[in-house]
């Protein structure tokens, strides 16, 4: 490990790019002839390949969950936190796999890439992608790298999305499933914030429909926009209270139009919009967050969630956070309550914590931590 | 009353123009030398000019709160249901006054008038306006109706907010002081979404920092996205829920990138935008939040709700929406538990519904209307 770094930090990591040249069939009909993962590995493979565990990002992560990029790099991995020697994924014990997702924008095959039949930026072209996509690539991934059967699935959000999709398509190929803050399907609700987020990008002049790249352009405000909107269900109102109250940049009641700047939790939200606006991509972030729309667990089976979950063949561990309203407990119970009726192996937590949804991401929760970790331990390898 | 309209309407009525030609002097410590207030009446003013009530009207509203404006109106005015001959505010007792506020972009003094120092749309150049400069204005507009104290001010939301604004700037002008689905002040999570609303508006290209109509544009897209914000922060994640479900509207899960819109709640909601992009003022709506996002009931009483109260002198009905999560009922138990410690007399109601924010607007909620309508009816006149 490189000597800067914090002692349980897994150091210096580096991704790779793995080419894949055997079409992947997508859910859409189409197929991608030709495409790219980019992957970081942290821990050692065991010899028996039983050490295994996938880490699914969620809407705007990538591969780069944990340890640093160079010795000037400032911040670690989006999940640095619960990855790494001693943690709750101990890399000690783990061979940890993160990827971006296809369809991502920081290096796999997504619609800012070229499109090699054009020549081209993919663009509006881009195909649609389903979880159950970006599951079966992963499988995909884990023939490239030797292993049959993960120790666990491990994901956040519309990461857990594709650890319970996981789950039922290939049941034999995971022995846990970690399933937090998420749910078998969005509420309208969530589909409304998603859909005002999608039109924030698309009423942007400078989205071209898709094609901004071609145009030399960049939807930078419409994204600014989205991830406001994005930025701010994932916290929760008391948390927000709590961080910014009503807080004045200026410390007093003036003010002129010239700078309408004024509450703190204001120049918070819109510098993350335009910070978020400068490193993601548009096509990507509609991309995304279609997928969470359209994934429901149970639609092909009869709308049975304990139908589905009778497919699984492995243990359950589904944590959700009491301040989350995005993807609240409720949505995780009625994940518990279906594993239960489908006779499944199930650990359920709802954390207290004032994060909202954005608390599975968070360092320094205690509880969540430890409880994550004791899980993680006693999985054999 | 005219014929084809339902006998418990108010019918036909039509607005008109009070010109002020007394400057206002505003909190911001600008003035407006000459402004209009468009109003509407319903009902007869009794001789004593006793029976007046007073509606404050919300973020979107305007002076059209009952009535029809012509035989072939499809719609009456917002609140028509609450307002009329042996409704909840009773007309056959009651002289009812509505106005649209000024600031507005229906009629009255607002940022699309002329500006009569430039002969031009007043455009950003329209000062800030506080909750407190429209319950002056009313106060004017009181003065000019020869009503020298309301048997009540009346207003949801925003609209409430003037109404407990007047019960501290006028007391001896106030008898009774109805606040629905309302707060003291917003919190940081509530500044978020107006923050995201208006760098929806202001972000847009069209905008012209506010001088679009001065550019012959118009920001329509950031509009309808704010509003597409604002309208589904109004709704409840389980009213959503039981009104559009997941329901597609095409009914399938085929879809190309031509015709992104899906889900019904997609449509629905950028519809609303649309529909709202071509009938409001941009620079109202920007007004109109800030207006909100500072109002703060008890600053300059030490932040003290308990010492604002104590100069209040008319009594106060409360009501609150159990699926309310943008003015919970917590906040409104807190405008309780400050007036019972201010010892002023006090009728609280949380009223159970899935209507979220807009309960306070929606017709056939009987608990809500039986229980607003036995508190008016006991008002003296």
């Amino acid at each position: 490990m490189s000597k800067p770094f914090p002692e349980d930090s897994i150091g210096l990591v580096s991704p790779q790019t793995y080419p894949f040249d055997e079409p992947l069939e997508l859910a859409c009909g189409k197929s991608l002839a030709q495409w790219e993962l980019v992957v970081e590995t942290y821990g050692e493979l065991n010899a028996e390949k039983s050490n295994a565990v996938l880490i699914c990002h969620a809407l705007s992560g990538h591969h780069h969950a944990a340890g640093y990029h160079s010795e000037d790099d400032k911040k670690p991995g989006w999940w640095n936190h619960y990855i790494g020697p001693g943690k709750a994924i101990d890399t000690s014990r783990f061979y940890v796999v993160s990827l971006n997702n296809l369809g991502g924008c920081h290096g796999s095959t997504g619609p800012a890439s070229i499109n090699p039949e054009t020549g081209k930026p993919w663009g509006k072209d881009f195909p649609n992608l389903r979880v159950r996509d970006w599951v079966h690539s992963q499988a995909k991934l884990a023939d490239k790298l030797g292993i049959e059967k993960w120790a666990a699935v491990v994901g956040g959000s519309l990461g857990a999305m594709q650890c319970m999709r996981w789950a039922l398509e290939y049941p034999e190929r995971v022995a846990h499933c970690v399933v937090i803050a998420s749910a078998m399907k969005l509420t309208a609700q969530n589909i409304a914030f998603n859909e005002t987020a999608r039109r924030a990008i698309m009423s942007d002049p400078h989205f071209f429909e898709g094609d901004y790249l071609l145009n030399e352009s960049l939807p930078s405000s419409g994204l600014s926009v989205a991830r406001m909107i994005g930025h701010l269900t994932y916290l929760s109102d008391d948390g927000m209270g709590k961080k910014f109250g009503r807080e004045l940049r200026s410390g007093s009641f003036e003010r002129g139009r010239e700078d309408p700047v004024e509450f703190q939790i204001e120049s918070y939200l819109r510098y993350q919009g335009e910070t978020f606006s400068k490193s993601f991509d548009a096509n990507t972030y509609i991309l995304m967050t279609r997928a969470l729309d359209y994934f429901d667990l149970a639609r092909e089976y009869d709308d049975d969630p304990v139908a589905a979950f009778r497919h699984a063949l492995c243990k359950f561990l589904v944590i959700s956070f009491t301040s989350d309203w995005r993807f609240s407990p409720e949505r995780s119970r009625e994940i518990v309550n279906a594993l239960m009726r489908a006779d499944k192996d199930v650990v359920y937590a709802e954390i207290e914590s004032s994060y909202g949804h954005d608390a599975f991401l968070i360092p320094n929760q205690v509880r969540y931590q430890e409880l994550f970790a004791a899980y993680m331990n006693k999985i054999k390898v």
